[in-house]
């Protein structure tokens, strides 16, 4: 655990956006961007249910613009759907029937500016509870360095982000496959083996179940704990997110 | 946990000095500073070794120039110490016979940066394992808001300093005297349960741990990890560290 092997791709966890830059990883080296509580848990059940491609926006400014060029648009700001969003945030809204086929443009909080501040690794894949297998088997595949980024809240760290990066940085140590030197990676392990027997109880204590609860969001909850309901792969790349696991 | 109690001070874990600027605690707060390996821990132990006062100071400059004036010089940088320095940084060094009654200077790589950082906290207290008791106890008499500063190591998370704040965290928040609603208390209060059993078998994972094993400086990390061995608060204030439980 606290020394890299040398011949070994490395995983690494960034607790929050803020400490990107004080990563050690070398390069080439893949982001896995995990915002559990909700965004990236709803781009995987879009992929599930079949959306062509989703366009990640920082702005508001910018999802309103895409809007008027026709684009379905889901949008919104500390919890909230916009008024001139199709949808909002939440994993249920991206049925087969709205959004299959499509290409939606997104815009979150937190989710969104985090991928923006990923941009410069070589590829950055979408993680979530939802499609924890198939991200593990498509990083082992690939074989290279692994940052799992925490997208928190407002730069403070957050448990249910943590407890993801913790899942799958198990699921990529426990085969031999990768090696890690990172603190962050040894205690965001141990937070999930604790949570494991119960992840949802677990999850009642992060500040984020309270706010989505008092929000009247907390129906997606449960869902954003289960895992493996879906293979999907999907990935940020030239601006649109895609699902690596369809050949084009 | 998850929500503040309005009329209670609050607890929040900071774990990273570039997090800093992220925390939400209203004023006025105490800063806690914990750099477990090592620079807090050898600042409780010269207190409790009769030191009279410790000027922190942020770059081996400041400490030649202090030492050229005179004073007693405690400075190391990357774990080894300094050509023009009387000692480094280990709790070991500061014995009575060499502290006693002397104000000495004292730079190093994380700790006293992380101090400057913290200075627009009303009060800065070091924190270590060896003053848990008295810290808590002396916390809880003033009543303030908390935030307890976790040192890292160039910027990212480590273990050892982590535990130290879940804790203390524990401590404030077991009486009912505080309250939280901070995801980071949250999980160092969970690794620090899990630890507590045998917190210095537990703390091998931490990769400093190996760090100053390499150096061959790990003779002081089971004394870095026991409680309570001293009785001294030591508080930062108006450039210098004093004993707060010491009446002038």
């Amino acid at each position: 655990m606290s020394q890299n092997q040398p011949d070994k791709p490395t995983v690494e966890v960034c607790p929050s956006p803020k400490l990107f830059a004080e990563i050690i990883t070398r390069e080439p080296f893949v982001v896995v961007l995990a915002d559990i509580l909700r965004a990236t848990t709803s781009i995987c059940a879009a992929f599930h249910n079949g959306v062509a491609a989703i366009l990640p926006v920082a702005t508001t400014e910018e999802a309103r613009a895409l809007k008027n060029q026709g684009y379905m648009v889901a949008s919104e700001q500390d919890g909230s759907k916009l008024d001139f969003a199709d949808f909002g945030n939440s994993a249920f809204s991206f049925t087969a029937e709205a959004v299959g086929g499509k290409e939606v443009v997104y815009c979150t909080t937190n989710g969104t500016r985090a991928l923006h501040i990923a941009r410069e690794a070589e590829l950055v894949a979408i993680g979530s509870f939802s499609n924890l297998t198939a991200l593990a088997n498509w990083l082992k595949g690939r074989g290279q360095n692994v940052v799992i980024l925490c997208s928190g809240w407002k730069n403070k760290l957050c448990l249910e982000d943590t407890l993801f990066a913790g899942a799958l940085a198990a699921r990529l140590l426990s085969g031999g496959h990768f090696t890690t030197a990172c603190d962050s990676v040894a205690m965001a392990m141990d937070l999930w083996q604790q949570a494991r027997p119960d992840v949802l109880g677990y999850a009642r204590k992060a500040a984020h179940f309270q706010r989505l609860k008092n929000l009247q969001l907390d129906d997606v909850i449960p869902f954003s704990f289960k895992t493996d309901t879906t293979g999907v792969v999907p990935v940020f790349a030239d601006g649109r997110i895609t699902d690596a696991t369809i050949k084009p």
